[in-house]
């Protein structure tokens, strides 16, 4: 069953935690967080209200803009579809996927879904070891990884 | 504004694309395609309404279940949330997110959304000649490829 006002709540904590983020407030972001949240993108694996956006300063560093492609919601669960752009040294637009479940209108999972491989590229290139970039890429690079700090990396080279 | 009867055209036309590309039924898939359509996914850009499913059968061939996660529709546009579990041997769990835009009940884009790198990881292993593995990975990867055959590619490991 649907109703408006699940949706409509829905609608407001998932709005409220994208703007937040992509402006850099944390704070804003996690006040939408509920109990028991996970998070799971290519990057990291996190089950703390703000672990997934300990790097986001760093992210925000190369982010030039958010356009908005889609937005849909249900009583208890969102989907956005967004391209994150970035500035000319990193070049890539990052086609995004963020798949929301939420409970009494607090957020309770995200799962965020994009293309590392360009990322893994630049990570690639200028990141890790010789020895580390020898052994890349694998066959999960970065799935099992817990709260991985890639994104300061990616800061350091614009 | 939204109207019961134009998403359920919508969740019809999808529901029926969806289940249709993952049994092999190019023809019905197909049939729900409109005029001008559009595809985008990391490996693959197409403008035909069937070049997108060229390598389907390969697809299959290693796919062991699809795991509906979400599905959200509106008027015009559809996402789809979704696991594809592939066999042993390859050993992916592909994380999908699929985003359909759709006008009088025909689907005329669709962007679909997962993480290549572990694919191109086996791809680089199996696929490539030394040469082109040897170049691999750069920074855009397939983004910009037309129609690049990799399915087939892939189904030759099983």
């Amino acid at each position: 069953m649907t109703t408006d006002s699940a949706q409509t709540a829905t609608q407001r904590a998932v709005r409220t935690y994208h703007e937040a983020r992509f402006r850099g407030d944390v704070t804003t972001a996690a006040a939408q967080i509920g109990e028991g949240f996970s998070f799971r993108s290519p990057f990291i694996t996190s089950d703390s209200p703000t672990g997934h956006l300990d790097g986001l300063d760093g992210l925000l560093g190369i982010v030039t803009g958010v356009e908005l492609i889609s937005e849909l919601y249900g009583d208890t669960e969102a989907t956005l579809v967004y391209d994150v752009h970035t500035a000319p040294a990193i070049g890539i637009t990052q086609h995004t996927a963020e798949h929301f479940r939420l409970r009494d209108g607090r957020i309770t999972s995200i799962a965020l879904l994009f293309d590392s491989a360009p990322w893994q590229a630049i990570m690639s290139a200028v990141g890790p070891t010789p020895d580390e970039a020898a052994t890349k890429p694998d066959p999960e690079p970065a799935t099992t990884a817990v709260k991985r700090p890639g994104l300061p990396e990616r800061h350091s080279i614009t």
